[in-house]
């Protein structure tokens, strides 16, 4: 009963990276793919396979799943947390990845601070308002607030 | 005026656990009880006499405060944060334990990332979805959605 | 291409703080002015320039950005994101600090957790409920909620 705990430590392991990637640590990145000038912020945890493009900055305290990629010129600002994993079933896939959703960011896409962002496609140009949850894929650059998200501008 | 500040470290201390206790630093988990196959993600904070079931995950940034309870087969997700102080006086109990509330979450319970919990019993076999404010509590199995939270499904 | 990371530690530096300042590493506080009595929790970032008044106290995993103040008494609760910029020209303002608005936080304001605070200002005697998204100016004591957030008592 009383084994001894599996302790991990956050790390930044397995990733790739162009010139100018910068990070604050503790960060848990790892298997995950930056572009150039890529800054990631303190407290952030992003996947295996995720992928970030050019000039795309990840904000303090944000997390990002598998199946996420995100475009260049991104801000994505802080306590944002992305999700791969609908419960479809009643519950978490537990490691039924065929269960999971991706996600695709497009180009000069800002994400507002403790935004919550469901398995969803978003197109260039798109701004997403502080602590909006977004549930629906985003095909019409403009502005987008509130829970669920709708277009505000 | 400028006296030394008192520096504490994130650590693990006082827990008790099952077998199969995994976590990934640096977390916060202090007078805590753990059951059997539980994970704890990174930059977790658990308060004292929290008590977690069997096969539980708490995912990353996570904060579960003391007068908690979690059941077993629960996935708790990202960015989640739990209330005890409902500020019943204007504000913060400042210590006065009395007025806290106390949470209990049962079994099969998935709760989203970015969800708010604030002190509610919740029943076994139920969804929050992510970016939720759970202000009520849950009797009914099923799926809970939006600030406040609402039966969905 | 594959250029060595730049790597920095969250940190405290280039602070000022009165007495029974307490803080909880790992945080990561810079350029920023404490009272007296003050707590900060782990996983906490606070920018340049911001001010925190005497016994008010910053929980876990919040970030609060530059330009903002926050007076006497108060309660910051846990994964709280302060925002200085609205992305008014439809993305970051990418250091153009003439973009960037302040927040000013009177006495007596305790605001819930995974609340989002844009820049606005907020009187005494103020509190925000869990999960929150402040937009306007709060002149008027009494208890806020919801996103956006509205007088609720």
């Amino acid at each position: 009963m009383n084994s001894k705990p599996k302790v991990y430590k956050s790390k930044v392991v397995n990733i790739k990276h162009g010139s100018g990637f910068t990070y604050v640590e503790p960060v848990n990145l790892y298997g995950c793919e930056f572009g150039q000038n890529v800054f990631v912020g303190p407290f952030v945890e992003i996947q295996t396979n995720v992928k970030i493009g050019n000039n795309t900055r990840i904000q303090s305290h944000t997390f990002i799943c598998e199946l996420v990629t995100i475009g260049n010129n991104c801000f994505i600002g802080h306590g944002v947390m992305f999700i791969n994993d609908l419960f479809s079933k009643g519950g978490p896939a537990q490691g039924d990845q065929s269960l999971w959703k991706k996600t695709e960011i497009g180009n000069n896409v800002s994400v507002g601070s403790n935004a919550t962002i469901l398995p969803v496609t978003i197109c260039n140009d798109v701004v997403i308002g502080a602590g909006s949850v977004v549930t629906k894929d985003i095909t019409e650059q403009g502005v987008y607030a509130g829970n669920p998200a709708r277009k505000i501008r």
